[in-house]
């Protein structure tokens, strides 16, 4: 039996049975109809989708290809690799097989008969190489900048999407219930993030976090103990840690944790690519209480955060709010970084990946609206002796929010 | 103390302590002309590098930041967050702080005494806005291509290079000794691969293999059972498995391995940046005689390759070679993917990025040279039954190669 028969016949029966969901026909017009919106606000007459995560958004696949997405006129996905696959998985009804990207203008012609006059594309992150490239191929057509068209309309989310997002939230609480079993003094912080890894990709979880940047990178195993903590590093983060080398220096380190120190745990989880974001703190014997004050200060900051999560509620205005609150309780220097490195933000959105709008943020003052997903993450520094903070994933409801991430908030102490 | 004292003061030797081997001055200079020669190859007068495996391979931190690499005069970094620790992880001499992306030119001309008439980027990766950004920051300067001067000179290893490599390879030895330990009939892939990844990070693996690409991910969880291992998926690669979802298709699955058939471990390790990459056969019980077979197969095509790498070799020419001898083997519609869905390729090169030059595939004809390293990974792939492999990762020495991977060729049998 050849691959394409085998899949035609077999791949939606094993796959499902092995607990895959495909994103439904009526969540995808809906998608596409976000977007269009988006493309008559810019006036952008035909976007062509190359981004992973926006192509997985709009198509329902992550099979290589391009997704031509025309104002008027249906979609088509053009698949370099597994066509029958990407059949199975994306809702489109036109999906053709693409030999080389200098098809790509044929292709469309045939469906859609005629070019674009103008063509968005993802000038956030597409390369400028295939710029050029598209450049040559759509030479009658001018190419614009689609890139808030796809922010925009991946910033609400689905009940469909937060339901993925409640599974992603699921597989973390089962991480932090069984991390108690694990943690022991003398082991290393990265060995203990890389076991709350297997733990997590035990249950489904897929392993890699998304991040819409060239050089971002995220990760799970974001142990950070004692005077790791207090560590800043590349990331535009209250405290990246130590890390295990020059190349990744971020992260869990090969530092032994101690008893009575400070054990941050920022874990992410990915269900279907949709992501859910927490911190909880551990230790092993009781934490000094210079930490357990400071803990508490996050706990307060973060359900004063909640207090104003409604539809309406500018995110800015909240992100000031937690400045004055951590100065009312005494940690102004230490307040989402060390003194002088401090970083500006509370809270940013979370989806498919883990920077999308909103940012409950300094600069960001725009209304907060039912369906956007957020991570809220108070955190105090203290430099040379370790950090806390706690982090829970919020989804805004019709009249406030809905936490995604079910953990207890207290103390994980063994 | 504030962060930048602490980390001016006990960074170094506590990073050291943990493990961080920092890129010698020596290393760099030699790189900085490496690159250099490519530059004067290509007219380019002053590179801007932005990518973070580029910028690491010439500064040794991946802190964010630029760096500026003129041809005639000093390089400049220009750190965005961590000045201090940028300054002790990176042996360049000109380190300074860059507010805002705005003041690159004003730093460089400060620098450098004038700004440069025209600037290599890497258009193979930079986002189009970037360079637009660019374009108005220089507005005096022709912004070219650099891409192939970073991939030329990354493609030849040093010593030091290679020993990180070896590092990484160390590592994966102990995964696959482990792993015997662990492996049970009904454990799922992605336990499997989530406990193999577990133990890699132990030992002090990074966590994150990277790729030079958009859209290309890369991972260690690929555990591969039975019909999964029948599989094709996004990547260009013989097969991709099932997954966990559109969203994540490749890899492991929930699927329960059972006794008897093939499973496929293809895992990759990263020590300092510096990536290995291997795949074993595993079975509980007596591996099927069929794939047994297959597996004889690729080992006595695996070691046909090896006793061509030498300096001088052509890549193709070995590539050529192995079609034949797959031939001959009776596996001809089976090597290196499914009937009709077959790759080209039967190594790539790999370093701080599993997708460096040379490849050993069709289309890639020249000369191998000392100091290039390559996974070789013959594989057999049956629609619906299994797939079966082997792969290693060398280096090629004055006359000949070196195995970086040292892990037993036997399937391990549980």
């Amino acid at each position: 039996m050849n691959h394409g028969d085998w899949v035609k016949k077999e791949f939606r029966k094993l796959s499902r049975s092995l607990g895959f969901r495909y994103i439904p026909d009526e969540e995808i017009k809906n998608r596409l109809n976000r977007v269009k919106d988006g493309m008559k606000k810019q006036e952008i007459e035909a976007l062509l989708v190359v981004q992973k995560m926006d192509f997985y958004y709009l198509s329902g696949t992550t099979q290589d290809g391009f997704l031509f997405l025309p104002l008027e006129g249906k979609p088509l996905l053009m698949i370099k690799r597994v066509l029958e696959r990407a059949k199975v998985e994306s809702p489109l009804e036109d999906v053709v097989l693409l030999k080389s990207i200098r098809d790509v203008p044929s292709l469309i012609r045939k469906h859609w008969r005629k070019l674009p006059q103008n063509l968005g594309l993802e000038f956030d992150l597409l390369p400028v190489r295939d710029y050029f490239k598209f450049q040559e191929l759509f030479s009658g057509a001018r190419l614009m900048d689609a890139s808030v068209v796809f922010r925009e309309a991946r910033k609400i989310k689905s009940p469909f999407e937060i339901d993925l997002m409640k599974k992603a939230g699921e597989i973390g609480k089962k991480v932090y219930e069984e991390a108690t079993k694990i943690l022991k003094e003398g082991m290393t912080e990265i060995e203990f993030g890389g076991l709350l890894e297997a733990i997590a990709k035990r249950y489904g979880h897929e392993g890699l976090l998304r991040v819409r940047s060239l050089n971002y990178e995220a990760y799970t195993w974001h142990v950070l103990s004692g005077p790791t903590g207090g560590i800043v590093s590349q990331s535009d983060s209250p405290m990246g840690g130590l890390g295990l080398s020059p190349a990744f220096p971020v992260g869990a380190s090969l530092r032994k944790m101690k008893a009575r120190e400070p054990i941050l745990v920022d874990f992410g989880t990915c269900f279907h690519g949709y992501q859910a974001d927490e911190t909880r703190m551990f230790s092993i014997g009781k934490m000094k209480k210079k930490f357990i004050d400071a803990y508490k200060a996050c706990q307060k900051i973060h359900d004063a955060v909640l207090d104003e999560v409604r539809p309406g509620a500018d995110g800015e205005a909240i992100f000031m709010k937690t400045l004055r609150l951590a100065k009312k309780l005494g940690y102004e220097r230490n307040f989402l970084g060390p003194p002088g490195l401090q970083t500006r933000f509370i809270g940013h959105g979370i989806g498919l990946e883990l920077n999308e709008l909103p940012f409950i943020a300094q600069g960001h003052s725009y209304p907060l609206e039912e369906g956007m997903t957020f991570a809220v993450e108070p955190k105090i520094v203290f430099p040379r002796e370790g950090a806390v903070g706690l982090e829970n994933t919020v989804a805004v409801t019709k009249d406030g929010y809905e936490i995604l991430t079910p953990i207890e908030h207290g103390i994980f102490q063994v």
